[in-house]
């Protein structure tokens, strides 16, 4: 099944306690993208200025990302700059340079309008809108957003939130949104304007789903070094909506096991600069960090009282 | 198999967003034992002053918990007084009196020495190194501590971690411990100093166990109403140790279990003030609450290609 997926394309500098990395490759719509084709063709949309290092992204293309939709701009790619501090679980912004981004009005090629499954990375809602508007008839729309539109443009979000069958934010987020602490109550009130499913991100302390009346907690990989936790929600989306597609259904078991994908290609994401640790992990690799995660989870109930005595 | 709590036996003022309590039995002995007696007896060592309303606890009496140990002292019991925040994920200490726990010296009944598994709360590393001297031949001794001992009595709690089998701490506390942000890094630190498991409690993001060469994760219940989390780690402690000391071993298998099983009971003590939630909880209950947390994390990974496509 198609995946479509639009976002930012984007130029970032890091700063951790391992090292530093200057204008390397990222922006959601990259990373979503090189955890996705692990398992699924997907299609890009996004924009860059005539600074971008396309050939940085030969190899997703190697591997079925369509980048056909990425438009050249003229100016400036999309720049982050940020540090993160001792134990990598926050992080300060240095710089952010919308360039070419600020006017992005996102243009879908006319093959990419038949995609089946929909990735809106986290942009304006009213594009989010309009990218639904040009796509003709998808099958799962999942989408991603921050405290900024949730703040900044929330009757665009809750309408867009009818449109869509997975709502995936992190804990912070999903609390801001249903002005609501308890994260089970948030959900629900996320899913009584629209989406089906939503998955809650918690960095280190995982993600869990919450569907209609079941949930799944998939637990972060304990590593044993976060070089880089840059783009680790967006590779989770990747690895999940990836798997999601190639499974072609949302059935619990797909969304179930479309959890821990996404989480072990978030996990990946962690453990080097940019999208480099993409770049030579094997399916093997991958399909062994899920069954560790099955490992790190599992447990005997079935337990006769006589054993215990 | 016996065993052996020693730790605090308070009274707590508690402000949640639900409601208030006052003067409501707690402390971190009242709750281990409210909890590990789910599954085993359970010897409890503490000092109480004689304002205790020991009535209250008369329901752990009866259940299996050996309350001969609780030293009645004069003067006042110790008291702490707390307000959690809007969130639940923080709280403000208002006031916290030691009263009779400041001169607080175990002594262990020539009945309890003999017993196999102990559990020392947080308390003064000394103390508990006092009560280790007391008892003969313990097969598992767990013990937890905190911040403040950490920082003020690290020589006497390095030296006691080389005579536990589990150490159980939270996140904040094995990274200040070990000066070492990474979990995963932090629990080999505190292995090496002798404990051959270290569990890290991580309030509603669940816990991680760590063995040597391997580890296991349990995902925080995801309760629809935390009324107040005060005691749930030491629950969770109860429902581990209890649950271990059933089945007499440190097998992977029975960790994991117990893992689950103290994850559950720490879920439940959120569920009302003090331990009031185990007062009328059926054993038929918890087995339910492990079996969600299979159905939480369950998944199948072995998947032909054939069905993907």
């Amino acid at each position: 099944m198609s995946i479509l997926c639009v976002g930012s394309v984007a130029l970032d500098s890091v700063e951790t306690p391992f090292g530093a990395a200057e204008r390397v490759v990222g922006g959601s719509a990259v990373y979503f993208a090189a955890a996705a084709t692990f398992f699924n063709p997907v299609q890009v949309v996004g924009v860059v200025g005539d600074d971008y290092p396309m050939a940085d992204l030969d190899f997703l293309a190697s591997r079925g990302a369509d980048l056909s939709g990425v438009e050249r701009a003229r100016g400036e790619s999309f720049f982050w700059a940020g540090r993160y501090h001792y134990d990598l679980n926050t992080r300060d912004t240095l710089e952010t340079r919308l360039g070419v981004f600020a006017d992005f009005e996102p243009k879908i090629p006319d093959g990419f309008r038949d995609a089946r499954f929909v990735f809106l990375g986290n942009i304006d809602p009213m594009l989010q809108h309009d990218v639904l508007d040009q796509v003709r008839s998808p099958q799962v729309v999942a989408c991603d957003t921050m405290n900024f539109w949730i703040d900044g443009n929330r009757d665009a979000l809750l309408a867009l939130l009818a449109r869509v069958d997975i709502l995936m934010v992190n804990d912070e987020e999903v609390r801001q949104l249903a002005g609501e602490a308890n994260l089970l109550r948030a959900a629900r009130w996320v899913q009584e304007r629209g989406p089906e499913v939503v998955i809650v991100k918690k960095g280190e302390h995982g993600a869990i789903l919450f569907a209609k009346d079941w949930l799944f907690y998939a637990p972060g990989y304990p590593l044993e070094e976060v070089f880089d936790p840059t783009g680790a929600g967006d590779s989770f989306a990747g690895g999940f909506m990836g798997h999601l597609a190639r499974a072609g259904s949302m059935r619990p078991t797909d969304l179930r096991r479309a959890m821990v994908y996404g989480s072990a290609l978030g996990s990946y994401a962690c453990e080097r600069f940019s999208i480099d640790r993409f770049r030579d992990l094997s399916d093997r690799a991958v399909h062994g960090r899920v069954e560790e995660f099955r490992r790190i989870t599992a447990f005997e109930t079935q337990v006769s009282v006589e054993e215990h005595v």
